[in-house]
């Protein structure tokens, strides 16, 4: 598709002024065991128009701190990061001398704000809509020259797996990203920028796409860890206490696992599409730096499949304890029964009130009783023993 | 395959007066968890000649009601949208002027009905036997210049999921659409038509097939959100109160989700073919823009996948829950038992009547006889202690 | 592979007098849930020679009524049927004129009957073999101009799966059909060929291979019908009253969809490479023909799918049910036991002949004791009821 | 690879007197439920050099009896056969006029031997380390003009799954096969060879390979029938009585079919290998008898699918048995229990010592007993039948 | 990828003083089943700089013992073993005169030795990174003329599963390895070097490179005896004495045989690759080796495979054991309480003290209780063996 399809959006010469759908209801895809934070979740009725004009609030400003945008311009020999307040008047300043690369953070969405990044920068209508329709599934989608990815950030946070979409949309000299609100991921990008002579100063924009994506990918790391450590405490709880608690767990487990498989298997589409990319969009180092982001992301999903086939097995295992349990259970039960039923009956026997029972007028019937109780129960003995209830665990 | 192919079928030409099968049984392919809805269903007997000729009511127009039709012509400067009461009178009008699309939005399916449309449009007989031959599995038909589409809506109507059969004839500048009755589900499409300058009116035929496709496929959203209530709540019950009405439950969403999946498959098939289509019958901006369908029906069909293994876990977990129970109830069963049964027998034997028990006449048998039973009650519960049965949970 | 392949088996050519491998034991692989019909099974010891020589019967003609053929010559404006009594002689015939194609019906398989039609056609020696050695799996064997086709044809005999293999060489203007014997299947096909001007009579030998394709394929709808029935009904069976014959009678439903399936791929592949023949041995308008086969075959595929499905569903809800059973019964006994065995253990005590127990002197006594049970009972109750197990069901 | 590589390993130009690693210890893949007879299996050490080389005994000859060597020269005039004694001096003859193939069949694995031929025939040293170092996969490896194929002869000895590895050289106008020993499975072959103009003797050497090769694949069939009579005759005992005898014997079919997939899998690659061989190696000919085996092995892997199918619903059918004759002991210990528990309890109550227990003098005291236990019992019986637990089996 | 990105991170030309993230924290990816040895497990925090800088200890030699390095330089007539103590002196100095072949082993991995060597070999950064960074995916990577693989050598060291990363940099005429610390795995290819006139003398680095991939997948063969013998004696445990010992035994043989396959898999893909390379790196002879290592890897595989299905059917038939002797528990309870619960009710009818219970009167009433007894004990018995609980096992 060229350059025709991804201008025809541009708000100012097609200017749509198309009723909107009922837009009340917030679409609700709980992924399960997976939470999202800080953002509205907003899905266009069915049938209603495709783009970005379909979300209601494109014409109201977000609220102050709703959405924070920062600017980093640079260059081999300069570096300016400033925080954007008023986007309208930024987007119509020109770039500072010196610097290569410029990268448009935007933190939180609006339909506002992305509707105005989207007619600065002539994005096509539907990516603008796919920002602010989270989650998507991630994804890259080819221009002329431009690209437009979407990703998601993982983190684990309060014991709930939680996943934020970043979509980012890459102009050749410049990068733009947007993220749910959240916590501050790009940090140590930052903290690179500042080093003058470091090779992520000196590269072009598609090394600082790389260092965005292997930050994004490195992040399931540590989420990881976190998941082998709680995999290792339950294989001890499952055969020392199973219950109910400890299956839920595993439940939740393996459901986590499930869900980060599905969320992270389409990122590895997306890395091994860019590396792949044959119209050089991206810069040739970069793409050797790709490809070992998507061995980092191989990994990740071994891991994950590991994983899940251990939270399988532990949910096997639990079971298989259960009936190991109930056999427990059921055979303390039926030695008792045993050993028992028959002297309490023969004990009922001798309690009867018959005028004539021989044996209870004998001297010895009460010792000779005690006798057959201890013979009864000595066979009963030999009987389980043989049959392996008793002696062995 | 040419438009020979098409066009051989026209029946002024080739007026066939084969004999037709047996055609009293109505076809029942019940899926499991599906219901159809306000539609004959006619499947010709095995060996009985192909096409639309093999059913028996062509000759017979439709009861009024049964079939409705309603007929949209438009371009950028117009827009009619008529009723249309006598298809044969109608089918030979003129299109008027400055209408560049015509929509034919045939609902209900009638052989009389469809033999007419098929004759007028020249469409192939065996399109026209699969629109009747209701459910057809999703499917797109090229010809040289035309596209014949089967599809189906997806609706959960009184908690059980309907399927309603949509056929598409794409020819060119003109759009045929059959729909087994239902709900009015292209309300939202007409009112965008309604707009003077909104991208549908003055696009072409293949932008309203997007805008239909998108509409289908939008649709299983808000149904999928309910589904994703539904998994929620039950989650709660497995653990809280599981019982049969529980089980029938999870096993109707496994088999329903199973079902969606089935019919959503292979939708998003069509959605591809008709994207990658390389003979260009759809306008390039339409392809840009069912590049979003397709990947809406990927979403679809992830949410369905994950839905299905969490109704799997579900199950998984029910089952856990059952053995679980059946463990505690055995539990306390052995606990009564094993601590009763002994000081049962100890009171049996001195219920016994033997004339020589020389303990009945120890002045404190009676209470050394409780203080036996608590001694013995005070081993059971330490045994059952050491063992975990008691104490905790 | 060209014509000599194909002609070098001309028995007048290369009259082999190889010995025969022992024939004795008769083949038996029974496909669970399936059963064959009429037909010996014959399979050669391995190691000998192939072909059809390897059968031992190819020197004695059939027994009168083993066998039956029948000629169905027809063009536009000619149909000559006849039964056909002695194949030697007919072979030798010469063709009506007016006659288009020749159709002959050979129903019932006998080696000798085989190897006749096999040197009058020149059909591939292991054809020969392949249309003897049933069950073969079904394949469609490519010769330069002709087509060997083996397929099945299932149906459901007095609730037994039956399979009879039907073999057809089409060579060119002559379709050779050949099928255990059974059911007539071909009557609606030849009714359609009593009818002058239909397309069956206009078209050529290609079309009839279509129409009794689409025959064998059409013939699984009714059958699938009855399996869709049963397994409704199985349902409600399974959670009302589970037991053995229910357990069995999923289990062979299992097996039988899974023989279905394993018969019926096969023969999607056969449809799909005949629609697929660049060679252009059938004609276009049979190939476009065909492609409807095709839908038709993958739909049976898709029922099958579905009900295999929907029969493990069963398999484990009836597993469920089973358990759910269990456990209420366990609880029945438990409470019956915890009601009564503290109760019971009160008696005895009250039983025993100790010479001072001072209760029994007492004069409400006897209601005390009363009293205690009632107590001891509704402190069971009440600890029941908390833990569920009373009250709900 | 060219034929530089196949000859670098005659062991005249390259004498490698190169360390041998330990050889003590005998490897011992178990495959699960097959055993393998008759022959040593020894597996070079890891980081040893690879080849013949690596084996010990090249230099010692085979004690008599452990290798018999058969060698058969034919052409359409002429068959010779003859045991071989002297291997060393036999290959240094010509081979007798008029003998178009060589067929020389090496019964029993030993160094010394496959040295010998190796170093005649120039075979690969890799490829001489394959037909001692068994079990091989299934494999076929293409030299410029030779072939190198790694089978398995496939029996039932003694209710024990045998598998005997099978590997032939196939030179042009020589075919060279090395057997681990046992039966005699040549036999009907050479039967074949003896008859003058029959096509064995008529044909070039692929035909020959092509008739081991059948012979090998079809021997498959006999066993077969033997699992599917197992199957059957285990459906009625899973049933009738379930236990640990039937559950081994399942399991054993279980793994013995699992490993008969893994064995005939790649030997199915092998005929695809070979069939699809572009260079011509094998006549025409041949390969179109080769695609017959093809077909064979194909059914032979679908028989095997559909038994292990029929396997795992044994297994499940077999669980699900227990759970219903579980259930079934259940109910009977709860009815039992049930019945009498309440009513023991009341014989307790009458046996009781209390001074005043008014009933006890009532005259009709004994028979209003038997009366209330009556309606106890009836109440329960009421109860359990509505349940649903009496009466219906 | 050319040699400028190869280049790209030569030490000298582009020093980055890049700031180091965190790096307090050790990575721990526990693959479940598999213990990793001697070497410190450092992952770099996300979205700090890639390569071997982002290491802590670039500056620091190790200490003594922590590395050893070994140096093979050889040609067919000249052998130099030497162990390097300063590896900076030695990188300088030129190879001795006769050698073709220089090999340096590395034994143990420290962030300063890998970084010499990758300044002294120009190797990329990544590769240096992912030298340290274990554990890895095993891998190949290819160069303009150079190859860099990453494997793992797996053993099993006191009954736990052990992997070793080994990597390994081909450079033309020089081979690096690099592996962590344990046992000298390539002891026997240096006894191989030693002999002059071996092949492995006489040939080029790829064949040194194929003899060590040979002796890594080679190592796995007698770790898989050890597993087949395992599951061989675990098969009798289960029938004879299942518990939680055998049920955690099967549990954590499932979990290794699984691992082991994740690992592995991915070393066939390294295999294959290195022997599918069209570019000539390596030499014809070798690649011909090479295709022998990949039939041994493939054949591994397969055992694993085959040892997982085992251990899925050994935990099946522990399930079905436990279920098989839960049973018999039942049984053996049901009867014993099926015989004494109805004679201990009547026992204690004829313990109650009505006054008027004539049978207590008559003379012969106590034998007739017994007599009562034994019927009701030999009708019990007759309804059990008549429901197959008695007398069959």
């Amino acid at each position: 598709m060229g350059s025709s399809d991804k201008h025809e959006n541009n708000g100012r010469n097609t200017p749509e002024h198309e009723p909107r759908g009922p837009r009340t209801r917030l679409s609700r895809f709980r992924l399960p065991g997976l939470r999202r934070k800080n953002s509205r979740r907003i899905r266009p009725a069915p049938g209603t128009k495709p783009g970005i004009d379909a979300f209601s609030g494109t014409d109201t400003p977000p609220s102050p701190g709703e959405v924070t945008i920062q600017c980093v311009d640079y260059g081999p020999a300069r570096l300016a990061i400033r925080e954007v307040e008023d986007l309208g008047a930024f987007l119509k300043q020109a770039r500072p001398g010196g610097a290569v690369v410029r990268w448009i953070d935007v933190n939180g969405l609006h339909p506002f704000t992305v509707k105005l990044v989207q007619e600065a920068f002539d994005l096509h209508t539907l990516a603008a809509e796919d920002i602010l329709n989270v989650p998507q599934r991630p994804t890259v989608d080819f221009y002329e020259k431009d690209l437009f990815i979407i990703t998601r950030m993982l983190t684990r946070e309060d014991d709930h797996l939680i996943a934020r979409q970043i979509s980012m949309a890459f102009l050749g000299d410049t990068l733009i990203t947007f993220r749910e609100r959240g916590g501050d991921f790009w940090a140590p990008i930052r903290e690179r920028l500042k080093i003058e002579g470091a090779r992520i100063r000196t590269s072009d924009a598609s090394y600082l796409l790389y260092a965005l994506l292997d930050a994004v990918v490195d992040c399931n790391f540590p989420m990881l860890e976190a998941y082998g450590e709680e995999l290792e405490a339950m294989e001890a709880s499952v055969c020392e206490r199973p219950g109910p608690p400890v299956l839920r767990k595993i439940h939740s487990l393996k459901r986590e696992l499930t869900t980060l498989r599905k969320v992270i298997w389409p990122m590895r589409e997306v890395i091994d599409a860019l590396h792949r990319d044959e119209r050089q969009r991206l810069s040739p180092t970069t793409r050797v730096f790709l490809r070992d982001v998507y061995a980092h992301i191989t990994q990740v999903l071994d891991i994950i499949e590991t994983y899940r086939d251990e939270s399988n097995g532990l949910a096997d295992l639990y079971m298989s304890s259960v009936s190991n349990r109930m056999n427990d259970v059921m055979k303390v039960l039926t030695l008792m029964a045993s050993f028992f039923i028959p002297i309490t009956f023969l004990a009922g026997v001798y309690g009867m009130n018959f005028q004539y029972i021989p044996e209870l007028k004998a001297h010895y019937g009460y010792p000779v009783f005690w006798g057959a109780c201890a013979a009864i129960s000595l066979g009963m003995w030999l009987y389980f023993r043989r049959k392996g209830w008793i002696g062995r665990p």
